[in-house]
């Protein structure tokens, strides 16, 4: 028999999950690998450009990146296991950083796994099917470069292209004719510019509020933030108000569903999240859900297509947890995929789901600790499955409810203050010989320098 | 024989032209017509939203227009034989309008001629292919409001969907970390949201020329036009500078192939232009052309897929003329599909196809001098070959010699005065009850209200 031939899709934080779990089992030479990737580079999300709309090969740009991103949960909630930041850096940093340091970061654990030379760059997955009759997968690809096709075959899918770059935006009655700047926070880089001006921030999740605070540190002069639900009450500075939901655009005047309005909105900037979108997989393997669901339908462990568990899905769910979680999900695909687990039948598949569903539904969608106590029991029901090997026990002996008890922490921090809870130091949960709080050197609010070499130098005096 | 099936993708000025065409044969009724249309109304790239990325769909915003464009040649050069400005508006106009007016006014020739029942909005073209055993076209669709798919079958299709819509983006070293805005043409909403601020412009053609017009009436502080070829030569006002080909950007400052460079760059706008895209048509009848072309390779008159001639594009070559032109390729394609004209065979076409291509080819592609005569001989050569009905005669005696005479015109007025070539007036060539100049009441340069009552109530006392 030949090697297992195994389609990953996407080079973002995902399929560099995928490929690293695979480098664990590698004295297990059974598998062919290509990971395919329309960017030029790896990263996925965490690729920034200036760029918004499309790119140079006529494809969507990808990221969602802006330019002074940090990171909204602490560092220690993504530390992978087996690579950790102490090791990385060489020193102690904050637990928020700034996106350059991220992306840094978890490039080096792929560069470290010597994983590049397994990936296709400027390479769009075009179509995904399984041949009924030849067992097997067609997978039309283009390369971008030549705008050449090819249909190539493999054994197993891995779908990895993330589900944070196609935006959902809603229709808002007059958003049309507004006379000014309106964009998705998918086309937001940079609050700079929107210093003096008076803005529209639409949405009430992570999006919404990074962008608010982050709009409010680069000077603008106020912020209306409009969201659906009754709002999460954080202690917003002066130049931030919670509004009612939107109902109408007229002029520059927002009208709201409470009756009230505000007039002189400079610009609109609609954080209203992310939608799941594989055009590439034909329509029977194709994943459609909310992205606000942890426990989509169709996925065995939030991975594996039920009617099809030769495809796999990596990081669908609503996450709290994510390197971790991709991890955690990528060696469960690699050890089902390399036959030392088994999946039950489509029944018992469909009946794990469903309890998972159930305990989800019955959750309050503002609850935030229940969905943390829901990911955090996933996150040790997957570990349980795992097979062993010998430089897997980092990943195996993960302190989820660790990790756990530390969102509800930082999540807390971050009700009771907006504006300084980067400021907080957690203790790494991995890496016991380094895992202490620091004391901060400048609070994220007066720190508008965000390169690596600025932290770097801030940090690596600390012992 | 049942009616022959038509499918019509798109409801833009194309595919309204081409509804409109056959609204001619309506004695004739032997066709059924559907309509296509991504959008949730008709007008296409004219369809205006503030909006920009994408829809609510989860389409890409189809839409290139910006809040103050007004058109940058004359009306009377896309004033449709059948349905002129002076019958529509009731008044004499300034021959360069407002996005507004215009939309206007080729809307209100679908109205009048009672086009919407055709037109199935919110639905997207999936998938077209020509079935050789059928003898049939697949045409799959989806319907946006349902997310459901339907396949459908045609004897013929006509593909309308533009090419304005799809960036051409070009790489350019250091773009992706630039500190700034920075967006294509197509995201290109309102001049007035670059007040007080440093540009740099990309490109030589139209939009980068009116971009750069646009944001000095909107008061940028300085705009640098970079463009591949020796600049046109406008006249700009103190505040534009052409620049040499753009090299790299490096932080805020743009360095060009000259060994110059422009510090302090707030913004920059990619005027590079658009491409073909067809991503819904197999690959065996999908037009891949250059958009700077007249006369694509595969089209025979530009419009017939020479390897399938039931297939035809509208509006594929590069346009001067834009409104006549596409109402001439619409009713060649009506009387081609009803019978009334016989195509030559695939060899024939090919001759015909490659004498234009070596009349194109042999142009300097500066001198648009002779793009015009190509445009005006090719539009005389369309209209020689149309059927007569009892209402088409308008079309038939259009004179396309004084418009390829008036374009040469409005272009020397152009070159002479860029910030004043809008106030020129031309006559109607069409309406020769309502052909005269006029004097404008306020100059382009100084007119900031370009709602259709300011411009309605101006004009409406010249008598």
């Amino acid at each position: 028999m030949g090697k297992l031939r195994i389609a990953i899709i996407g080079a973002g934080p995902c399929g560099l999950a995928q490929l690293s779990a695979f480098k664990q089992a590698e004295q297990e030479q059974q598998v062919e690998l290509v990971c395919f990737d329309r960017q030029s580079d790896w990263g996925g999300l965490w690729l920034y450009t200036s760029k918004i709309g499309i790119d140079v090969n006529g494809e969507p740009v990808h990221s969602s990146m802006y330019r002074h991103l940090w990171s909204n949960n602490p560092k220690e909630l993504f530390e992978y296991p087996d690579y950790t930041f102490y090791n990385h850096f060489g020193c102690y940093l904050p637990s928020h950083l700034p996106r350059v340091l991220i992306y840094d970061y978890f490039i080096g654990r792929a560069k470290a796994n010597n994983l590049r030379q397994f990936i296709r760059f400027n390479t769009a997955v075009r179509h995904v099917d399984f041949n009924d009759d030849k067992k097997e997968f067609s997978v039309e690809i283009e390369d971008l470069n030549t705008n050449s096709f090819e249909c190539l075959s493999f054994d197993r899918v891995i779908v990895a292209n993330g589900h944070y770059h196609m935006p959902n935006m809603i229709a808002i009655d007059g958003l049309d004719q507004y006379p000014g700047r309106v964009i998705h926070s998918h086309e937001f880089r940079g609050a700079d510019e929107f210093k003096n001006q008076n803005l529209l921030i639409i949405g009430s999740s992570f999006s919404a509020d990074d962008i608010a605070v982050q709009c409010y540190k680069f000077g603008a002069k106020s912020i209306t933030v409009s969201c659906r639900q009754k709002p999460i009450g954080y202690k917003w500075p002066s130049a931030i108000k919670d509004a009612a939901m939107i109902t109408r655009i007229d002029g520059q005047t927002a009208h709201f569903n409470d009756g009230s309005s505000v007039d002189n909105i400079d610009a609109i900037i609609i954080c209203t999240g992310y939608r799941h979108s594989y055009p590439f997989m034909s329509r029977r393997l194709c994943l459609q859900a909310d992205v606000t669901e942890f426990v989509p339908a169709n996925l065995y462990k939030s991975i594996f297509w039920i009617d099809q568990p030769f495809v796999a899905y990596l990081g669908a769910p609503r996450q709290i947890f994510s390197f971790p979680l991709f991890d955690g999900q990528a060696a469960l695909v690699r050890d089902v995929f390399l036959g030392h687990i088994k999946l039950p039948d489509k029944n018992e598949m469909k009946i794990d789901v469903d309890k998972w569903r159930t305990r989800e539904k019955s959750m309050s969608p503002t609850d935030f600790f229940a969905m943390v106590d829901l990911q955090t029991d996933y996150m040790k029901d997957i570990i349980n499955l795992l097979h062993t090997y010998k430089n897997n026990q980092s990943l195996l002996t993960f302190d989820f409810d660790k990790g756990g008890e530390m969102t509800k922490r930082f999540l807390t921090n971050k009700v009771n203050d907006i504006l300084h809870y980067r400021d907080a130091s957690y203790e790494s949960i991995v890496d016991t010989n380094h895992s202490k709080t620091i004391d901060i050197c400048k609070s994220w609010i007066e720190n508008m320098d965000d390169s690596m070499e600025n932290l770097l130098n801030d940090y690596r005096k600390i012992l």
